[in-house]
């Protein structure tokens, strides 16, 4: 198995909807990834928290994550996230994912009933035996409701065959020290926790997933090559300017708060699915105020 | 409208499946439904976290929720429970299960994104101006990822149309006290915490849902009707005696096992579906030593 | 040595303060521990959280500790409280309240270090070989920082000679139900969370301590007394009645609110000393309602 | 008021007590500060978590202070740690160090009673008040049971006039992000969270608080100059190699690890105060393994 060496950013495309009947709008996803990989990103990953993967039906999950593999066509490579409850959905997607050409999976565990880390490893093994690409762990509790520590995760990374990479998002930075340290800096790990991106940087992340850069282009990237060359004073200077956002964004709900920022840069990507709503007036005023200092 | 004024012991069926196949298995399920109305149940209650509904696919879930409303056959009133990311298929689900005839809906929104108040409250909103018959809400932020304080659910029973009670399963005693203090008594509740059931009861619930009936008959009846009759000696007595398995069955993960006593009572059930394991050989010994005790 | 058998209220005076001086006002004390006697208190227990016991010199705490015992004078039974962040200072107000007479004394370990259950356990022993009263371990993580889980509490109960009596405030119930249990009845245990007085009952205490008789007299043994002849309805609505009272004295703080409720109702036992500051006007009037409610 | 401009490490000092009977110890104490500054510390903090402060009696508390700033006799400023339940006792123990030549104190809040901001306002507001002297505000709610956001700490410095520095000692980064952007740089901050010192520096620290010294010497300052000098790589490095002492001295009890390390350098400076044990025979020898690693 060949392996893609994932390091930058790897950046999140919402998952536009049209604003007529709110079905899934593939030219406009079309746009947004082109504007991704023109911001420097590394690889685009289809279908994460910022692409509603979990509020889409099968069909429509199956057509965007096809659509985005054709249109990225090789510039990049394509990672597609994969929440399921039940280990027969996720290896089903799993093998979709691959069928049609991704480059790599991230898979969260999703929990209703609190599971014990036995279960959460069958649950990996038994997508890992079921395809031939790449996997990485997404650890997000805040999302997911389980939360992995790192010894856990460094032991399915050890122990099952395609786990080869940590997205670690849950803003605690001792996980991402310990993650190096007790893989001896072996591991690929990735930041998945917009406002910690400096620390993970300089704690030794190979990368940072984030969607911010459908709102602030290629400005996460300065930032990770800025750490790379070594400018501690540049990086903490290139941070400073985007954490308003990097916060805003989170706090505001991720899929709506990037949606309404589209808009206002001109991409009309439609709302995020109910049950979230539209973000209020004033958060909508206070977004357009960040995004003018943050891009002047 | 109507409404069916609950009062008592609502219990939760687990769904089973065939041991060969992993399909649901409809015979079985009658057999338990008969077991849960023979011992003393106010209501049964089809697709709750015992019934793994979030784990069946949607014409599973279909089979089950009309099977049970045609199995139970007016005996007693039938409640489906209703857990979807969106709000599109939780209005889909609830018109289902208002056509086949279900007395009542259990609601929890279920969380992929942290959700506002704003957008918890539309979502019940939607869910009732699609259908004619009532909803209760349902608290259970360990499985849902969302937790509504007494005061939001209160105003959702005030201001949308069939939303008339309240199913409280965080374990905190204090939010009964609540529920019945602003709402001056007048808004039936239910204890879905089963090991917090005598204090439940105590403080005014309506009922108590749980899926203890699986395993110990009429039991949780009759600690409900010493309540009910004052006898508060009794009663502590009656919840001791049950507390060990009431925890043991929450602890141990509920669907898992349940089925795994059902099945040390003669009801093959078949297994929770994975990532759910089967219950480890020395719980099962535990179990089986608790229901010795408890049905001695 | 002889054990008091205490059921029923633990009253907890205040230690009122001279308006002029801010000096330690024991004609005043006297006042209130009368009031509390005539309430129908089982026992006084002098410098607990409510007697601002951890505010006071050395000098004042041993005034203090003397009056109270003097001033009940057999009457019931003097508990005096300790709370000291080093075992010599613990072993010596131990001694001190032995020596003056006091029937038993109450213990909570207090945090700056985070402690371990062995450094815990020593601490309680070496106060234990220094006495020869009864020991109330108190447990209280909002005040002292520690949390003693009832397993380890009961530990001591069993290896610490003068250990009797446990005194539980963190407000969860299961820890009750966890005490009854690991002990099968045999100790002692008493309830400190005062919103959660009826379910503690229910469960077994055998009794309540609070400040709460300084502002509604009996009206708390009324509901020790309802419990204990099985009249679970009149419990209920006795709790319902003080459960406003007993929530605003917790959440206002403890100290300032009694002693602002203990002017309404005459008795000037000065303000809560510095960084305490006087409960604000909004929740003077507040507070005056509900007394007013309450002592109808 | 004239203020010492604080920049580097800040060194804490334990508290040594004689092995025959537990007395302060001030001519060992004298070495450990000789030893502090010899490893480039900018500043000596007597009587903080470390030395114990909470657990020296009045008397010993003068002693400690008063040799502390005669011992360092100028080389270096030296800082007071002041923890007090009252405002009182706080003030006179603030008058006191300056009255004996102390450059700055260092103050947290201590609760029994959980505090209102406006009780900690008061509480610094009468301390400042009552000298002048330069506060540094001391957030630790691990240890005082208090904690304070960096939003109301900078209204205490922007509104008392002595309040001028801060110490976050809560190992959440954001913190620091927030004090820095709130104060646009300017009111200079410290890291007390000895395993975050990295991102701590990274985020704009003006220091870093910490007993590490006694244990590593001049490496906490060679971690400090390295992140001055913008040598991402070697700080990174270096702070690699110091993690696993920060995290144990924190987790396993900060004097008792501190004072065991001592012995292993050759100074022997008793033990820390009951409660506190001794470290276990298992993480002693932990400890000396860690110590030659570093110290290699």
């Amino acid at each position: 198995m060949s392996q893609p060496m994932l390091s930058g950013i790897i950046a999140y495309p919402v998952t536009p909807f049209t604003p007529a009947d709110g079905k899934v709008d593939l030219p406009t996803l079309g746009i947004v990834i082109d504007e991704l990989i023109n911001s420097g990103a590394c690889a685009i990953a289809a279908l994460g928290s910022a692409g509603e993967g979990a509020y889409l039906n099968e069909q429509e999950w199956q057509q965007v994550a096809t659509y985005s593999v054709e249109h990225v066509a090789g510039r990049v490579p394509v990672i597609i996230g994969i929440s399921e409850l039940t280990t027969t959905n996720a290896v089903l997607r799993a093998q979709f994912a691959e069928g049609i050409g991704a480059d790599a999976i991230m898979v969260a565990p999703l929990s209703y009933y609190k599971l014990s880390e036995a279960e959460i490893y069958q649950h990996y093994a038994a997508i890992s035996d079921a395809i031939n690409i790449p996997i990485m762990l997404y650890n997000n509790p805040a999302t997911s409701g389980i939360d992995m520590s790192p010894a856990f995760m460094l032991s399915m990374v050890e122990g099952i065959e395609n786990v080869t990479m940590i997205k670690e998002s849950t803003g605690d930075i001792q996980r991402m020290h310990q993650i190096y340290k007790l893989s001896q800096g072996k591991v690929p790990f990735f930041n998945g926790c917009n406002y910690m991106a400096l620390e993970a940087l300089n704690a030794g992340a190979a990368g940072w997933c984030t969607a911010a850069p459908c709102l602030i282009g290629d400005k996460p990237k300065a930032l990770f090559d800025a750490v790379q060359r070594g400018e501690a004073e540049e990086a903490q200077e290139l941070f400073s300017q985007q954490l308003e956002l990097l916060e805003f964004i989170v706090k505001g709900g991720l899929a709506a708060t990037v949606k309404a920022g589209l808009e206002m840069r001109g991409i009309n990507a439609g709302l995020a699915r109910k049950p979230l709503l539209e973000i209020p007036e004033a958060s909508l005023l206070k977004l357009k105020q960040i995004l003018q200092r943050v891009n002047a």
